[in-house]
């Protein structure tokens, strides 16, 4: 039995997420059958976690199991071969047994993308937020810091899953703004994330940037620990999910 | 009577091209839509030249005449807030009453937009063509040269608008052929161009980069003065129209 790891990209327009669900165009499920028309088998792919409808991934990962002879390079473009063009497998490897996407992961890094500007570049309208009103980064920035270390997230997990007994601490290792012309990266590197929670995140820091909140909004919504305390959650097709460490 | 230059952006990907047609979405058609609502007459959008359906444009030109008490800042907000997020009008000048946005073009820059890999990037495939098979760019790069200045390009004029009396001499300022990684990018510079010719060039190119025909097949192909001569047309996807000089 060999374990094959996927790094995948897909532009996320045109699915109802990554997570299977029957008679819904999923990430994992339009995968799931290629790989069930290549091995001739029901197979199942291990993702490192969903993602969800209209957000996209540069860097997803996948991994699953399988009794085969084909070449690394035969299993990478039979699923090219046999998926949408917004899907590819950009590199298959072979890993040991013990690999689980999701179990193996060390960090992920999402990130979201930003024009501020009144007018949309075409070319970018289904991968990054139009956001027009004048935002200050240098405050946005100063704001990041206390989300900084491991914390109790639960202000910023999106309300349809809450879970009273799921765990929401995780630790957040890294973010980044950076500003280059109209265009704005917000990056978010973590040991994990909760639903909803890079959204939430960035939806409470666009309206520290444009004072709607004022300095010192992003501790108090943290130390909330409710989701009705943070501003609302920014749109789907800003994030792209960019890579995982192992 | 006031003259406004628009420069424009489009994602071709969902217009029939740039020409007006009835009961077919076009940009001219959605910019002139916008123009009838804001002025409340019917008026004429004068586009650099057309570019076929599924081209973009980075940089398309365009002009029309109005009586108004609109700043351009109004008229170009109000233009965007009209049209679909696959448009955006960048700029809104006023010119003189001579300005011609076609007429006026001193040259016009097109780029196509290749990926050199047997894989597709998601967020690319719509303006971009795969190409999966190796080529030589060096070679590529010198069979261009033949091209530069004043020539009959008839070989290189889409079939189906061929007309015998047509002047089929342009001069083409400058091809650049750019690689990145396993992206390339072509770029003419030319006073004008025949229906299809950007496609028909880089047709011919990929089939010089490839070594399906042979050194100094560009120059054949050129003094054959005949379409039949040269290899198939690239796909419109790839083409985007960069830029207008006047």
């Amino acid at each position: 039995m060999r374990n094959i790891k996927l790094t995948i990209q897909y532009d996320g327009t045109d699915f109802k997420g990554w997570q299977i669900q029957p008679k819904k165009r999923t990430v994992q499920g339009e995968i799931e059958q290629a790989l069930h028309k290549i091995f001739n088998q029901k197979i199942r792919l291990i993702g490192s976690g969903r993602t969800d409808t209209g957000v996209h991934a540069a860097g997803q990962v996948a991994n699953f199991k399988a009794v085969t002879q084909l070449t690394l390079a035969k299993i990478k473009s039979a699923i090219n071969n046999n998926t949408g063009e917004d899907i590819a497998v950009v590199t298959a490897e072979e890993v040991n047994e013990s690999f689980h996407s999701q179990y193996s992961a060390k960090t992920k890094t999402y990130r979201y993308w930003i024009l501020n500007d009144e007018v949309m570049n075409p070319f970018h309208r289904q991968f990054c937020l139009k956001f027009p009103y004048p935002l200050n980064i240098a405050k946005m920035k100063r704001e990041t810091r206390v989300l900084i270390g491991k914390h109790n997230f639960k202000s910023f997990q999106g309300n349809n899953r809450v879970n009273q007994n799921q765990d929401t601490v995780r630790t957040i290792k890294k973010i980044t703004i950076k500003k280059d012309g109209s265009y704005i990266q917000i990056d978010i590197t973590s040991t994990g994330f909760l639903y909803k929670m890079v959204r939430n995140i960035v939806g409470t820091l666009l309206s520290i940037g444009t004072g709607q909140i004022g300095e010192g909004s992003m501790k108090k919504v943290l130390n909330a620990k409710s989701r009705g305390k943070a501003p609302k959650t920014a749109p789907a097709h800003g994030l792209t999910l960019l890579k995982l460490a192992y």
